[in-house]
């Protein structure tokens, strides 16, 4: 009998109670699943960062910490936590990830707002888009969601090109790495993706000087984390035109308040940290399939470097 | 020497004349490209349904007729035309619509709407869409762009169904066809791409019979033709929420009148024929292409069936 605690935010427990005892059973695992057992009883802990527990030293039994989310930057620095923390690595997050990316950047490529917008009875058709194979694509981050977002709209016809810190190959995209890398991924591009993780590394990877890499005009999609961007040099950005529009989902004060400035400039579309989220369903299949390889002895996936920050 | 007419609108000419001339050169084809050559002269019409020439009985000598649009409805029915009526198939052309097609399912699929129009401070984030997994589309008409719009959304992980006048059989989609076929691809559909010709027989392909099939509050998106659905019946839709949502690029009458009722519904996105177009650099490879294989004795691609109307 294994005892695994569920320590997230009270509205998730029902949502997640029925598939986490069903994924446990499928496994053929053995579990009390509860939000309140002693924390020296406990083996492994479901996580959220918005849930109850801060302080792991009490749990001195836990084998790992499984997060929900798969942004862990508000753990991963948590000295009291000497467990293994497992990101989430979700089909069904990424998926709605890719489709939330790709519909974004479609719309910015296609100039979807003029239509949606301009309802006003003036039949206007004088400006079309370029075909995606002349519309440069370049996805700052190259994990999980970064690279699953690359091959689609690689698949769509858009030239992508890749960034993350050690060096990758991924089929279909032109992959960059490190602070050299960073010019060469972002020179030219007409839409950039922000899907790094929020390390001390990654602050404002998007400064003046980066965004001034961009061709003119340039679409700015961030479904990663506000830290990402410098809020300041993207709205002079804005102001130049050097940054046509920027679709944000992700802030460095969540929810964003009411007077900040994106919220009113018209270049920029404010979207509620809603890009994607983990799906209960799959999402315990995936935490039944770790806490397995766990009592089989076998190596966790996606486990955090701590040193890394992601 | 081949004597090739060029009879479309005017301001096309300077569009065309350098990418034809190049793509004749490049085939190997020594062509004198002119906007009047004699009648009984011509070998070859490079042609637009809104160009000067409309009785074809005086081009004796005419060997085919090539379209440089996909939509040849104005054509079709012409009584004067004995000559092979060659349908514009291009690859940026398809490409174009699939990038267009995509997009808009995608956004309806995410309800981005609701975030363009909604950047008013208010950080509201209840409503997720389901995966594409959960999101049924249905695509009328298989044809060179109904078929690459089909294949391009279930790779993206649309459960797709598919809609033509003969049997077809396409990897990832399920195909119907005939009026039966009809009733079971729309039934549950959540979202409708219509990409059919118009013919006397597509007409009103989407009516209140058919829009009751739908799930409800379905997204309509028709980048084919005006006359596929019957307008009275899909403001009725829209009104009632069977339909949540169309975006129609094409009208029974273009422009757009500014009194029609679509301009103002809140339910209707209107585009202006702008989904996708003929490109004059791919085409004019086409039409060199549909030349050559004319002046090689093998048989033209892509010939309208006049009898079908398409
Ligand atoms: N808005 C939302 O709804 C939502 C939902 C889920 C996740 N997210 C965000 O998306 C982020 C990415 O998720 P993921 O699962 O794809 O993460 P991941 O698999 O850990 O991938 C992170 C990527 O960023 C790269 N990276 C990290 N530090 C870097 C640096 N200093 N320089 C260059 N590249 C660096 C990594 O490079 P290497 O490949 O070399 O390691 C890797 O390619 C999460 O951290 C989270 O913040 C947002
Ligand atoms: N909005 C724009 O910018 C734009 C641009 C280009 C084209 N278009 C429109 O898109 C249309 C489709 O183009 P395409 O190149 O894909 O045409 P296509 O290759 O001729 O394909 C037409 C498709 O419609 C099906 N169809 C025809 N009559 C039917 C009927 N009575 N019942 C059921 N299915 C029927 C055909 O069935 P079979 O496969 O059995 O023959 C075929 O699958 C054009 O006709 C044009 O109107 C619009």
């Amino acid at each position: 009998m294994l005892n695994v605690l569920f320590s997230a935010e009270d509205a998730r427990w029902p949502e997640y109670e029925g598939p986490l005892k069903q994924a446990f059973d499928k496994a053929g695992l053995d579990v009390a699943l509860s939000r309140d057992h002693a924390p020296e009883t406990v083996d492994y802990i479901v996580f959220a960062p918005n849930g109850p527990v801060s302080d792991f030293s009490p749990y001195t039994r836990c084998k790992a910490l499984l997060s929900l989310w798969a942004g862990i930057e508000s753990v991963a620095d948590n000295q009291t936590l000497t467990q293994p923390l497992l990101r989430m690595v979700d089909h069904s997050l990424t998926q709605g990830m890719v489709e939330w990316v790709v519909g974004h950047a479609l719309r910015h490529h296609l100039g979807m707002d003029a239509h949606i917008n301009g309802q006003d009875g003036v039949w206007c058709n004088k400006a079309y888009p370029p075909i995606a194979a002349h519309r440069p694509v370049t996805i700052l981050g190259l994990g999980a969601l970064g690279a699953a977002c690359g091959r689609a709209l690689a698949a769509l016809g858009f030239p992508v090109s890749g960034w993350s810190r050690t060096a990758k190959e991924i089929t279909g995209l032109r992959c960059y790495y490190g602070a050299q890398g960073l010019q060469s991924a972002l020179s030219g591009a007409e839409i950039v993706v922000l899907l790094l993780p929020d390390t001390p590394a990654t602050e404002n990877t998007l400064n003046a000087q980066t965004l001034s890499l961009l061709a003119k005009g340039a679409f700015v999609i961030n479904p990663g984390r506000g830290p990402l961007i410098d809020d300041d040099a993207l709205l002079s950005a804005l102001d130049s035109g050097q940054v046509g529009h920027a679709t944000l989902d992700v802030f460095r004060i969540e929810p964003l308040p009411p007077t900040h400035p994106f919220w009113s400039h018209p270049g920029v579309t404010v979207t509620p940290h809603i890009a994607s989220f983990t799906r209960p369903e799959s999402a315990s299949e995936v935490i039944a399939a770790q806490i397995l390889r766990g009592e089989n002895g076998e190596p966790f996936l996606h486990v955090v470097n701590r040193d890394a920050g992601y």
